[in-house]
């Protein structure tokens, strides 16, 4: 469009065009102002399996205790993609750059949109249940639709890139700059984490997710042999990321009525599946609306369960207490099995009815440190480079926030016989 | 609670203790931080018939542009309860408030939070169908449902006070104490205005709506024979107001992809209504998710308007012309069966389909300036205070925003046939 | 530094590539975030020449009523040259962009950092004294101090093309490319604007200046025969931005107490510059302190109304009435001797002593809106493209701002005698 | 005002009514929206004594790297306030409040406005030397100057009792109630710290200070035999504080080169103090602009230290390392005369002349958590309630802060034989 050029473009070149000139249409997004898609890019938005992430709620139930927690995985899809394409920007102004490719760089972008397409409601809830992972999802939405072609035909990137790059435990054969960009898009400062935890408080109206993302990435480096790096003028923000993720699961992703409302459905779901009520396959491609009406049905013997959580019927809590690893009695009961059968068994003795305990463990969360801080020309471990927060405080960040809960349907009402049924198996 | 007392208390005393000391359950809302509601009322937010707003979003298709507008009619209606709080912890303190009693504070707070309990999706938008009010349905809801005995006995509240309150055009001989209510609820600078400007504001990231809510309030005066007045030095604010409130409409509200969405729907439902297809009361107590899965439905001749919105398969624009009351032509289109008459004939001409052309003209709306203001001891009316708005600037302001849309599958690529026919029927 | 070339570059390529990789310096606005300077302007920032904005007070005597303005020329004018970097990045994606060199774009962005460079305190309201503009003291600072020779040779700017930007009265010959800055630099849509007005709403924590900034940056075309023109999509952020300027104005810019503050000053220097005791080069140069300090000294007659401001000792408002224009005994207030005279009688039939009334007439503003729409690909002016502002509704905002207002020690406790004479000079 | 009573109020009663109804003057403050003053506050608000603290910034030399840093102690001051009256808002409502007094309360909340009013330029960071606490300052400014009768006669407060909450290292025999009052004023939560860190975020435009204000105030509980005490669901927010805290000081309060001012400042005035040049009374009751000017003078030997400050030409970093408390080459270093010793030799080895080098120590802080948490019924110390931040943690940040830096003029660039003569210094 402007000047004719007969030389032939080198990729960086090429990618800097694209970046520069292809992004002209406006999204409003309340947290990064005004996100551009390229026209390519606009048409997989408008698709129905992008538009399906416009039903399902990214912190699910949690619009129960914080009522502005309606935002939901599109708008969330969106904002990681404009930061990912902000950090291309700045890589792309490094030398060691020259690795990518303009394919690549597209491919790459389309995965920070699509990344969470595959996402079914409370599929974070569910992993310790026998599914696919939402990444594998995604993969096989990105492969086996009608997207693959508007992807490739669309948006000059490659479908089977962007699947490599979101999904990684594949078999595949991965290209080296493939193994670059899931380190931008999965890693302490990604931009998957730096969206959810700023949008996060956002919605919900608390502070402590917010995130320095501007100067964050005036600190981001791109290095041929590490990636991305963090000079350590920016060590604080990764502090803070760290921190803000720790309070954010304290107040909000965990907060009490969450876990309940979660623990709820992980019963009801792992009993259907275990006793082949249900097939996995039922659960993938569901929105919020459609997972209720299908799952609340009477049908199923654990419908109650959840239609009760549709409806705000909430179990309440009974007891409270740390989760101990070292301990057997906690330990243990990270098999669902197990678990299912010591519910059943203080549910007999408390004379509760089927269903009537539920034990809660929140899902083991690692916080993430592996990062490398450039200091003085040198690269060192983040957590040796003078922060404040050493292996351990971080591995105490996690544990914190661990609890064993018991909930029935009545509460702490609920206690003598329950009370003396938890002590014995929980000690 | 605190020490005892034998005098009895006036109701302005009773009035303030309840302010003061019963409102102790926070809900964290992002815009008006912590809003506290008595645990009585936290008990009818619990109810299912006011949970249900939560599955309505403020904005209805909004969404589709303004991908932040996800917020639903639970928060709002939250928000609305708050700043109501606020107005009456201010009037209380004016001894014009003399004539307000403890039961009807109580009554008024809950009209405030209930206020759209009778919402149903599009409501707004089918004005001109043969429908019931919101506020008849939601004062239907106060009155026949199990909410009556909560709101009494939980709330100190009198429901059928409630439901006047709201529902004004009902035909009860009603007290002063009442109407001085509905004029607080539902008037230039009303809660209910308020709270959704700023609050639309918010979640679709646009700086137009936000108003200078602490300092209205700093502002609003409270006199026997004439109600909630405002001091000259607030003259700006409803200034800011109504300005707000038209570049609202004109960005967000009736955006363009808005009026198609909403054509589409209306156009579907007043087929189906004026066929005898589909009953009024099937519409009234549904939400967005059962609202797509109950007309989505192939028995219905005009499902497929109502899918295609569902999945964002909007109809485009063709045309789009100022819409001149003046002129026969545009006024005789407010009639929906002549319109109807319309469209098809427009289809038939320009080769389309079923359903294949839609008349969109907004619903009539006002800009209410009808407000008291004082200055210096006198109360003069808000358009002879010195303000920059005249009636005629404000009545320009709804006319600017009302335009003539048609919509067709395939928006302006229909054109030639259709063309000629736009042009015989709209001039 | 990246890849070697040998064809020279057009201008375009030299400005993009200016933009893309020059402005690696950041500073932390709290409005526009990160605020990028190159290595040259940020020698620039350093000098002491610009770091005397640092001392005078944006607002001027505005933080006695709202104290959180106490932001200075500095953080204004980094945020016009925050704006201005992001509009020439705009404009330069157009054909008509071509007209542009890279020496002139860079005497542009300095043109935008430095305009406020001849700024002393209270010059917006010292206008009607025999003063030099500040746009002609800022072109003298960039011409005849040391900063000629760093903007040279540090940014790669012309000094004297950037003071041609600047003070539009010269008798210089000017470039057609200067002409487009003028425009760029200050129209209805100035980076000027669109950053005061947002700045001082943050400052004061109002909401009413707010601008759009991203979005109307969204909707500026730049056209070879008219220069910067919005599309009509953008009509609406035009007017906020017009509908803002008279809300900061009526609550900030033009608050009574700021206007007492305003006018002591502008008394007591008329005085004394009348009298020749104090000579206009004495005023050019200082800073908040250094004024109150030199002025306030007793050696001047009128010292005591300077030193007062400075101590907040502020005269009290006696009367109020609007300006109008069209009375021969307000119009001739404008004359400042006249009015002078006037001050004196009354003061002498109230009784009070010397200097003992003053009577305050804003100075004369505008709402410029001069500037053309693009609409269907045709250029309209703004008033006639559809906006619900007409010329009278803007002129009308001008008109009622503008008040006179007699003030006194006592205030409206001086009354009596005062009165009578205020009623004789004022009808 | 409102019905004539009979029976004398409690103090509790009269506590109450005093918030309810005596604050009736707004002023505007973006972080708190308006803060509401009785017109009693008002009248010791427009104190000389007061306003002077208009003209300290709150951050000193910090709006050099943070322009936006321009809010003065005055902004602080009224913020403080607010959040003051907000915890006696709270407090008041618990039945352990019954000791507090009408005249208390009037006298806490003067403290609250009037704590820093003995501040002058730089006091945090001349601890060191030989100067009177700005506590005690404000004591004598509260008791000594005609503010005394102001607050007495105009507030109802006790002008000693007022001193005595600010000034706690008096001999003076205080009440309990004067301790219940310190330790709000000061402590983990206190309303201090709970405004600078919001603030100092807003003004420079970082989000790392913000806090939960609304939600803290929610949790804060008040317990006779211990005062003010958290309820456990309020920990996080504790830990937020203390997070933010640490953030605060790495990014902004101790920024290098915040740190390089304060340095130079500090070196200027310890030299001409100890040599008698200067009095430690003359610095007391300066603003920013007569500090510069008075000692910038050429008559004092180090005038050109402070001079340059004034005029931003600061010293640069030569040498980096962290202070190690253990090492005794360090430990030294805090005694200023022996580190003014090591200056000169390293100046004189270095070959730069009078003044050449400075050695910066950060001044020793501490990160309170003396708190007591409130968990289910037993008060536990905060370090023992569950948090992620144990002793050791928390003295980490302090630590993690504090560093040896070497300032000269040329920065890295004089380094040869002043690397050397640091290398013998510091191990």
């Amino acid at each position: 469009m402007h000047q004719p050029r007969e030389v032939p473009l080198s990729d960086r070149e090429r990618i800097k065009r694209h970046l520069d000139y292809d992004f002209t249409e406006p999204i409003r997004d309340p947290l990064w102002s005004h996100i551009y898609l390229s026209p390519g890019l606009k048409r997989v938005v408008a698709t129905s399996q992008f538009q399906k992430l416009g039903g399902i709620r990214q912190l699910g139930p949690t619009y129960m205790v914080y009522p502005g927690a309606t935002h939901t995985r599109l708008n969330h899809s969106l904002g990681v993609f404009s930061l990912a394409q902000k950090m291309i920007q700045t890589l792309i102004s490094y030398d060691a750059a020259d690795d990518l490719t303009d394919c690549g760089v597209r491919s790459f972008l389309c995965a920070a949109l699509l990344h969470d397409l595959g996402h079914f409601p409370f599929a974070h809830s569910l992993k310790e249940l026998p599914l696919a992972s939402h990444e594998s999802l995604t993969a096989r939405t990105i492969l086996e639709t009608s997207l693959a072609s508007i992807i490739e035909h669309e948006t000059g990137a490659d479908p089977s890139m962007t699947a490599q790059i979101i999904y990684t435990e594949t078999d595949d054969v991965t290209s080296k700059e493939v193994e670059i960009y899931r380190k931008i898009l999965s890693g302490v400062l990604d931009p998957d984490k730096l969206d959810y935890l700023t949008r996060d408080a956002y919605f919900c109206g608390v502070p402590y997710g917010v995130q320095d993302v501007d100067f964050i990435f005036s600190k981001l480096r791109f290095r041929r042999e590490a990636g991305l790096v963090v000079d350590e003028q920016g060590l604080h923000a990764v502090e803070n990321v760290l921190f803000s993720k720790y309070l954010m699961y304290r107040t909000i992703y965990w907060h009490k009525t969450v876990r309940i409302a979660t623990a709820m459905i992980k019963k009801a779901l792992h009993s259907e599946i275990s006793s082949g009520a249900v097939h996995a396959e039922e659960l993938y491609g569901l929105d919020d609306s459609t997972f209720f009406c299908r799952f609340g049905h009477s049908r199923y013997r654990s419908a109650e369960l959840i239609s009760r959580v549709g409806a705000r019927k909430l179990y309440k809590l009974a007891f409270e207490l740390p989760f101990e690893e070292t301990l057997v009695s906690h330990s243990r009961l990270s098999d669902l099995l197990y678990r299912a059968q010591v519910e059943k068994s203080m549910a007999d003795q408390g004379g509760l009815g089927y269903n009537g305990v539920i034990i809660d463990i929140p899902e083991p969360i690692t916080f993430e440190v592996d990062l490398l801080i450039e200091s003085g020309g040198q690269l060192v471990p983040f957590v040796e480079a003078g922060t404040v927060f050493s292996k351990e405080v971080v591995s105490g960040f996690a544990r914190a926030l661990r609890k064993i809960r018991i909930f029935t349907v009545g509460g702490d009402a609920d206690t003598p016989e329950l009370s003396d049924a938890a002590e014995r198996w929980l000690n």
